[in-house]
């Protein structure tokens, strides 16, 4: 795999060049069909546009099957090629079809979100709900290449933009302690995008590269989504509130950073620098007493435990996070409360 | 990877043993629960059982869902274990689900027909049916372990045998010229079978360790199997006259080796004798002129073409094998002709 931060009329024709596929196939959503794929279109031969729509509630086997039928109505053989023009729904779900499509035809990620420029298109990570869990059904697949344009970022919404701004947090919080001490000293308005996205890739690939299949180290990729999914699981199954998926990350991260504060792990110096960042940003997640049960639920089908107990990535010091680490329902259950109470 | 030719008592217990799984799912049909799972059940530790309808009908998305749903409900987490025990059908499918459970999850194949021990458990060749493509939608992966017990194959129906030892004759054929001149001499009586799965299974083990995702030398194992799967799509697509995987393949591998002989690969001799050994095993595909474009059109969807063009893995002499030779419809259609006149 080989991940490039360029302007797209740059690195697309040139891969388009070596790849020298028999067909191609782009993957779009109604968002990226009409603010990206203009973009893109004039730099690519001969190709199919195959439209889905947005937003992870069909994130599903339906819209799998729709795209399957698409390649293969097409005719689309093993040396056809799929790129997923889009967000994380797009990146994970297209891959997931490229990597099954008569046993895996190559594809690329181009991503258009932050979230997906700075996590989901890099480390090989494909996949789709399955009633109601998040990512339950899927492979590890490196895409054939990643080709990121931070021109994107400006076609995004601000919200957008501040969630995947959490998977930043998140990389600098496990890995990168100057980073982190810079970083929180600035507003989301004052980043510079490219160098931001160029490093936070750079810490993602090198976990990655170490253990590709997260039989380890890759778990502390997961600081924060042990609670942060189980909260992002538990608003997909409300009908109104939508949440974005960095937010219920940070709010996952503040709930996490305390359990480690708890274990001993971080001081509360370090604590409280993390979780006042993340209000700052993202405010607060609104939880009640109510919620509790329902998203500690959640965190049962977390893909990370072993024997139905839960284990998480915790960060360890600043810069530094462990992974699976035991942690019970109760020390949960004292998270959620001190997110709500603080 | 490790493929084991031993009774059941002493291979899985020693298996279990070394996974050390957090639960073990084991998969089964209407047919293996009755005939196979008797004798299995009293060699494992605490277990769940997924029962699914027997039969190609089945091996589709929508039996996948009951599978995963089945592991999801149980909570089998990514420590988790499943055994197939079944076969070609149980082996694809539920090898399948559990290389795409939380992104996968540990699998062994316990195959209980000769064509699944001798073909499908080996190599890591998984997948499902879609829109009546046979294996259309799948991955590559090999499985932790496949545990062969050659006393399964007395518990099945003559033809049932009679279909899988295709195979064998094919990888006779396509890479040990000196079995192929033994092996025709013989009645499907005569055969010993703990030798010849063994031998059967040494071959598409050497095959595979070369060329894993079939980039190349591993097309040759598809001799056959271009015509022949496109015979067995066609039956699957009529109400009536069941076909089984080997009897196609012994009709693709008389059209396919005409074919050869056209391309001068092989000799009269060698396609006389290689006719006249499948003719007499399996006597002839009741196939008419009505049949050809729906078969060629099938042929279409053939995982090895390349920009819409048949290629296929044709014998080039005795125990030899090419692959990737553009065939021509007129070709194919010419070989369906030899193969219904003759």
């Amino acid at each position: 795999m080989s991940t490039t931060i360029a302007p797209l009329a740059e690195s697309l024709p040139l891969f388009i060049e070596q790849q020298h596929p028999s067909a191609i196939a782009v993957l779009v959503d109604n968002h990226t069909a009409r603010h990206c794929y203009p973009l893109v279109k004039s730099l690519l031969p001969k190709h199919m546009l195959i439209r889905i729509p947005a937003g992870e509630t069909h994130k599903h086997l339906g819209t799998c099957e729709t795209i399957w039928a698409a390649l293969t109505k097409a005719n689309v053989d093993r040396h056809g090629l799929v790129l997923n023009l889009g967000g994380g729904v797009i990146g994970d779900m297209g891959g997931f079809c490229a990597a099954t499509y008569k046993r895996g035809i190559a594809f690329a990620q181009l991503p258009t979100t932050l979230l997906s420029q700075v996590d989901a298109s890099v480390g090989g990570k494909l996949g789709i709900d399955f009633q109601g869990l998040k990512n339950h059904i899927g492979v590890f697949q490196l895409p054939d290449a990643v080709l990121i344009d931070p021109a994107f970022l400006q076609t995004l919404p601000p919200r957008e933009l501040r969630s995947g701004f959490a998977e930043v947090i998140k990389h600098c919080l496990i890995a990168d302690a100057n980073e982190w001490d810079r970083l929180r000293h600035y507003d989301l308005d004052d980043i510079d995008w490219a160098t931001t996205v160029a490093h936070s890739v750079t810490i993602k690939e090198q976990v990655v590269a170490q253990d590709p299949t997260e039989k380890g180290l890759r778990k502390i990729l997961n600081f924060g989504h042990t609670l942060g999914h189980a909260v992002e699981t538990h608003f997909l199954h409300r009908p109104k509130g939508r949440l974005l998926h960095g937010e219920a990350i940070a709010a996952g991260m503040i709930m996490e950073a305390y359990i480690a504060f708890r274990k001993g792990m971080i001081t509360d110096l370090h604590l409280e620098a993390t979780e006042e960042y993340l209000f700052a940003v993202y405010g607060r997640v609104p939880l009640t007493e109510r919620d509790f049960d329902p998203i500690l639920a959640h965190t049962l089908q977390d893909k990370k435990n072993r024997a139905g107990q839960v284990r998480m990535a915790l960060i360890d010091g600043p810069g530094r996070c462990a992974y699976d680490i035991p942690v019970s329902k109760s020390a949960m259950r004292e998270a959620l409360e001190y997110y709500v109470g603080n």
